[in-house]
């Protein structure tokens, strides 16, 4: 079983999150267990504060280092092995789907999230294992970083999805966007679904999500398309989009 | 006020979210309202289904239109303009800074969260006006990810932060990784804090920071350099970094 700690100021954000959907089920099945830490508690001045002024100077409070290394050293302690010990943050490489894939192979995940301006830098240089970002937008804390990497991980988890098959035909396992999906009805509103997926020709079906996948990924994502090798078809179906895009 | 609203299966992963944290508290100050929505309560159909088998088959299960368009339906009689109307989803454009920016001009958001397999295309190509994706991995539902970009719309409404500069100089506003911040104390059990940092020259400490910041852009995000147009300075460190990066 995957054990997933979270240190963070507002345990309360990860309730609703951890009991419901998906990552609620997968601790029922005993995928996974949760383990939320408020690193207020580890504070070891009176006032329990866990933030200070930044040297230097300048706005805004910056998370200090002893509560979350001694917090961190807490939730260590209970394994005997080296966990990995993750920093949400704008400042982190990007999180990508390979990087849930080797996230999911863990025995214990330790998620930090800041708040306020900032942490201290010493907690990425001589506590963390990893510094990821979710996107280049800038949220009030790490909190919905972690809970977005953390859902990730766990669908991975052995036993998590109920269809083994769904993981694998999922956006960016093959390096394309997901092809269009229509389901019942067939008309609705006047508004109706592409002849060929009621056609009954199944050869001539994964065709055409094939070639929509990549014309969706040319469209909206050429750049997931610079490092990938392309098939002969899929060439063929690229320069059609190109001519289209020109006329 | 903005007028947040959210269609989701699963209203209870709001509750913590929306509650705690300055996303709480900007509602408690009216910055914001939340309003979620099940739309399973939407359904016409005697067992409340909301999805359904894809046409031209595969494994999952496809979200209906019905239930999401009337429910959107709903939400957008209680106001006299159009409201944007959002889908999060692994196949629609990142979203970003700028993004969060533009939404937060906005007088109603309507959120659509898709689950399960996808979501019928009619959705996206009849009713929403925006599909955004927040990084390149993938989440058993949408709900996650409009968690995100509400917090990074909202903490940009007025009023919200208390420090007024918090934002501005927040990482992705000018280009740049944000610089590193430390605190108290200055020796953390033999981790010492940078000593320009103590320094008292404000003007060598703001250099070091750009510097830093250009520092970390470079190595971390270098893609975000390559659409920025760079000072006399900036271009003097970045080759000083790149002659430090090969020898």
């Amino acid at each position: 079983m995957m054990r997933i700690d979270v240190l963070s100021l507002f345990p309360g954000m990860f309730q609703g999150v951890f009991n419901e959907s998906i990552l609620g089920k997968a601790a029922e099945k005993g995928a996974v267990s949760y383990h939320i830490t408020d690193f207020r508690d580890y504070t070891t001045n009176k006032h329990r504060k866990v933030d200070d002024y930044p040297f230097g100077g300048g706005a805004g409070m910056v998370l200090m280092p002893q509560p979350i290394f001694d917090a961190v050293g807490a939730v260590r302690t209970e394994a005997d092995f080296s966990p990995r010990i993750i920093l949400t943050s704008p400042q982190g490489k990007p999180f990508r789907q390979r990087d849930a894939e080797e996230l999911s192979r863990e025995k214990q995940l330790i998620f930090i999230c800041g708040h306020y301006e900032g942490f201290d830098e010493r907690i990425p240089q001589h506590l963390v294992t990893d510094e990821y970002s979710i996107g280049d937008f800038v949220m009030t804390g790490g909190e919905l970083a972690a809970m977005a990497m953390i859902d990730s991980i766990v669908r991975l988890l052995p036993g998590v999805l109920g269809n083994d098959t769904s993981a694998v035909t999922d956006s960016f396992s093959d390096g394309l966007l997901e092809h269009p999906h229509y389901t019942r009805p067939a008309d609705f509103r006047g508004m109706n679904v592409p002849d060929v997926l009621v056609s009954g020709n199944h050869e001539k079906i994964t065709e055409w999500r094939h070639k929509e996948s990549l014309r969706r990924t040319f469209l909206r994502r050429p750049d997931l398309l610079a490092n990938r090798s392309l098939s002969g078809k899929e060439a063929e179906w690229l320069s059609e989009f190109r001519q289209k895009n020109k006329e």
